[in-house]
């Protein structure tokens, strides 16, 4: 049967990625209480082309995939990264891995449990002299204004933001997806929670309220533990706040790389 | 040319709806303030097919579209589904037009103006013996929860919330979008603003404070006044909180229709 | 401490439904190849409310699925359901699950095995003299268009579309979700798959090619296999392509109950 | 009042970003054909933020686009940006304007006339030494499998693509929307349209059968034609397939910077 793809090319344009993507798939990640969890992420996986192929072999992707759902963790990805650049004879290779991540969590009075969901994404990258990995944790909080608090005689607006932080750490250091989540918790003005009684339920208001942030505030206390922290050698920071008050968000960024 | 569609059809099947959707369209609505409002709405045509025609002739829902873009409110719209109904050779049809709507609202206290945007969607059927219109808005609020506020020493958690109602009146009775939006933000905590200075952004802090309510409270609200409404002859409405202190939402509806 | 939702409200408006909706979960449902199967829901829980009470407890939404979540079938949701019923003090329930669900399915030539998702939801719902369990299957399929092929000298258009079938069955009667996705599948044109080898896509194309079928003919098949089914006593089915020569879909749907 | 956000900061942490997001509004855009289109844009305005402020102002950013939506062209673009600046003291202001832009397109052979939709963006950026303006149009096309088509006896699976072009172009020249669209559709299997009768339909799908191209092709084609364009300086183009044989898409990248 011809091979279409493997014919010469001649318009002389290399190609930066090209793959798949919105691909659902089931995978083991690691998780720190409790070794391992199960749960599915949609998935984009794409190689460099040079100039002179017309095309790349898309069933190959997934042919790689198969072979490495069943452990994905910062340490594996290089595996599929190197195998994929191999399978598909490319420079560079680059995959993403979107799921849901779930930790058990504490009500901070009733001791309640409840399971708190983190979209988390997996970035890794393989060039020629590099592998590169970068997390992206997107952490729900509560933010509460400090002007509304300051201005009013009583109340103090506030509403559910999302903090999003990517990080990319030394080689072969990592950091868990739970302490991303504690830097941005105790980033923002409360934690958000799946499950609150009463009691709690009055803890978190009084607790936002002693501690109002605006975005501006939520990136550059997410800023300050990054920076703080050795194994850190570039973070971007996205607060977004869906504003109480209006109908559009605010929102703040911090982009950061550790000189040598 | 042969005609596929034509057909005779041998399983027996009649269809409920047939037609096209996800189609992008410029259109002209009714505006209290301004007389005419240009807006860009995602537009749903569809119609009954009997079950002894292989299948419909989908291009003739734009041509008909193309024919009446240039006003679609609740009087011209049951030109539309006739006309629907005639060319297709059906027996009922059904539209949908879904569009942000702005209004020009004035901060409660520095009176500057800021566009706020509603999402709304005509909904418009025909049988053979009767004209259904229905109206629907969605309406961004802000809620203040009584709970939070009555157990705790200061502060109340507070959130945006979406209040969606969908009203259908007596045959020759309309109600504005206008109306809609001032029941829904009635009913609510607060309304939200495109646009708050520092003396609005007190006002309507304190506004939220001191008018709690929770989505079952706020479903209530609008379904009292609803009800008090002689030109409503049916409506449902929907509250949804993106609860600031959670990662998911609270929500209620109610669904009445007026006896005889 | 007060507890707000338990005082009684003097608006005289009963609510359909309140409760909690967005709430990712962790789930474990039946596999019929696997036993079981691990996955992730969005999940939405609701009670009815009388007009005498002001609020419901949303904490206790959680707390039952928290108790729960093991196992999500159409065997254990009426379990789920009565709990909310009780512990909500409320006349009825309704719980909807939406998830990814894999099967694996290899392709037609090559026998190449691939991990197919199909975006899945069950719907339940108590009342106080009847329970009622749906199924919910999307399933992604290619269709070819009848008159593209009939009208043109080579070649035929042709788009990824989506069967949606929701079914009921009689009390005590299950269907597997595989045989939805069989259903859907063969009244389309061809099945989509997640992996293919060249030898797959040769069969694939002229599968689609020899098999053309308009929406309106994706939701006849279906609708005579289940009314042949004589566990189904209610079903609806949507079919929709991704048109490949349009920018808005086309789509039909059927809706059909047993009489007795 | 005091102005909680002007106080000092003592974190030491520029920000990148800082402003408002998902805010709707309608805008005037330059229209090649009819001079001037109204339409509706989600709209993202931002500036950096020096490290010894502690907020910035986000009700000027409303305040600036109520005075400019009036007109919203590359031409006008720098002044709201320089307004931006100024108003909010800051040293680089960013804006993303997302909105439909509509063009009349005639079928093929019958010359029926549709109305076509492209979501389009218009990218500004100032810095202290250069404004940066960046057209960004998103086009549907039909792109029909090259493979398929050799290894089958008849047929070939083909599907709705988007093609995403960025341009930026020297100073002082400028590129239409409809310029890109003409770009994008070439470079594809077909163009799509909004109303095609029979006989376009036929034209359509054998010209998408004499044209077959994959992603990778697509974007070489685009590129193609803007490296030949002595305009542009930079451009990153990005085709995606809603594969019709796959539940999962297939995409390629390419970017671009002129040397000097």
């Amino acid at each position: 049967m011809v091979d279409v793809q493997n014919r010469p090319d001649e318009r002389g344009i290399p190609i930066n990625k090209v793959g798949v993507k919105q691909l659902k798939y089931p995978i083991v990640v690691l998780d720190r209480a409790h070794e391992k969890q199960q749960t599915v992420a949609e998935v984009s996986l794409s190689v460099s082309l040079p100039h002179h192929f017309k095309g790349t072999h898309m069933s190959r992707f997934v042919e790689v995939l198969n072979e490495h759902h069943d452990e994905m963790t910062m340490w594996t990805l290089p595996t599929i990264l190197h195998k994929l650049k191999e399978r598909l004879d490319a420079e560079s290779a680059h995959v993403e891995f979107t799921f849901p991540y779930f930790i058990e969590k504490r009500a901070p009075v009733s001791k309640a449990i409840g399971l708190m969901d983190y979209q988390t994404t997996f970035i890794g990258e393989t060039y020629s002299d590099r592998d590169i990995f970068i997390l992206k944790v997107n952490v729900p909080v509560t933010s509460l204004c400090p002007c509304s608090k300051e201005i009013s005689d009583y109340g103090a607006h506030n509403q559910r933001g999302e903090v999003t932080i990517e990080v990319q750490c030394k080689e072969n250091e990592m950091i868990w997806i739970e302490e991303v989540v504690e830097i941005a918790e105790s980033s923002a003005s409360a934690p958000v929670y799946a499950l609150l009684k009463r009691p709690d339920e009055r803890f978190v208001t009084m607790q936002a309220y002693d501690n109002p942030a605006f975005v501006e505030d939520i990136v550059r206390n997410v800023a300050l533990q990054l920076k703080a922290d050795e194994r850190v050698v570039w973070f971007r920071v996205h607060a977004e706040n869906f504003e109480s008050i209006h109908n559009h968000n605010a929102f703040a960024m911090v982009e950061w790389r550790r000189e040598n």
